[in-house]
């Protein structure tokens, strides 16, 4: 049973600054849409994002397939940040030794934690990888999503994974602020609460040849309890007005969230 | 039971052109060591490598925690390589889905296919994963490694879930050459090799303080039949002579192989 409670209702169920801001910003913004943007050069990359920017709460970002991507391409990308008033997700997937990650976080070209309000990270290498991120990035307010299952094919992160997952994120609770998942994760009787967002969503196509499979917002929001849809090429895809399409898929994001309170 | 087959003698058994000359390289330069260089600086990075060359098989990279990378320093890594007859490794844990790592292999900055040997990825996502990566590398002469195993504590790659990793390795075989494991992963009557290295090769230290649990070399190659030793701030730890430390474990690594293929 998918959560009852407004978006805006679940600020008070988080310590986390990068949840709490979310929270707030999806319930006055009214809409639970984050773009997957995964294009390879700068220009394509802000022209995309400011076009759907009126329509999203989240950007989820790869900087490391942008091949001219430089401190430049960061200042814009904030720029764009305050101008829309969206988030942003880099979806690093860490997955390393914490020794590792912390480093992958907070140094090298990209210093995600510097500009993503959120990142995550897969659990398997287990809670040091946890606690690594977390030396870098509690202190600046960011948040962490873990990846409890994944949409592509022959996936394993299922079953015992996926609860490993689960319970990692209880034990870290002040900078895990939700999952990676297909769904909801825990019952409505628990009194802890984390922002579920799925990745593999799409209103056209049900595949993309390497293995990703796609589910409809209300399959994802209203049927399965998550509360973020994330969408990609069904935005930006060829021959696709960019603007039109966010809208859409706000739209249908935004009406399977009210049909979901409402029944 | 551990491989009795010397390292030259393997090569035979792999189509792969990065899996062929490692083995190739190992038994000549009489070698099972890889250095996992995680510092952050060009200078620094480029300094301990030239240093340790001359007693390593591979040189392990994390290119994305340099904090002044740029192409000079792949044109120096690569002088190095050739200087000291060397391959490279960019441990970069790919773990996302198909169509993502591809860009992430071949593009941003790092532009990883175009100097590195060896990568490696978490096989989480499905087999997705390998067939992005393989339409990038293959044709280059690049290899792969699955993550079969993790070194750090609660890692959740056991079990079924390394089992797995083998399973997708069989299906891979011209471009997956082996594994990330702590311990030889098929028995010797199989058809197939597979090279394993394994991380978290200390003789001094048990422990990081963020979950990097470790052994010894010989624990690794004569007892649980591994190939590789990965050896990180064991050699290049502060007050550590680099040549020194290199060249002792080294000849820690090729001691317990030699002893493995006399018993």
């Amino acid at each position: 049973m998918a959560s009852k409670k407004k978006y805006g209702e679940r600020v008070e169920n988080f310590s986390n600054k990068a949840a709490r801001e979310l929270l707030s910003l999806i319930e006055h913004k009214k809409t639970n849409l984050s773009l997957a943007l995964d294009v390879t050069t700068k220009r394509e990359f802000l022209e995309i994002a400011d076009k759907a920017g009126p329509y999203i709460c989240l950007l989820k970002t790869h900087v490391d397939i942008l091949v001219d991507f430089d401190q430049d391409f960061i200042e814009q990308l904030k720029e764009l940040r305050t101008k829309h008033e969206f988030m942003i997700f880099e979806d690093r997937k860490f997955a390393d030794i914490g020794n590792t990650v912390k480093h992958q976080y907070s140094k090298g070209i990209y210093k995600i934690s510097e500009w993503a309000d959120i990142t995550n990270a897969h659990p398997l290498p287990g809670d040091g990888i946890v606690s690594g991120l977390k030396e870098v990035g509690l202190v600046l307010g960011r948040g962490l999503l873990l990846l409890a299952e994944m949409s592509s094919k022959g996936s394993l992160a299922t079953g015992a994974y996926t609860e490993a997952a689960v319970e990692m994120a209880r034990r870290h609770k002040d900078f895990v602020v939700g999952f990676i998942a297909g769904r909801k994760l825990i019952s409505d009787d628990d009194k802890e609460d984390f922002i579920v967002m799925s990745p593999g969503v799409g209103l056209d196509v049900s595949t993309d040849g390497l293995g990703q499979q796609y589910r409809t917002p209300r399959n994802v929001i209203l049927e399965s309890g998550s509360d973020i849809i994330i969408v990609g090429r069904g935005i930006y895809g060829s021959d696709k007005d960019v603007a039109v399409e966010a809208q859409r898929y706000r739209d249908a994001g935004w009406k399977a969230y009210l049909e979901r309170l409402a029944n």
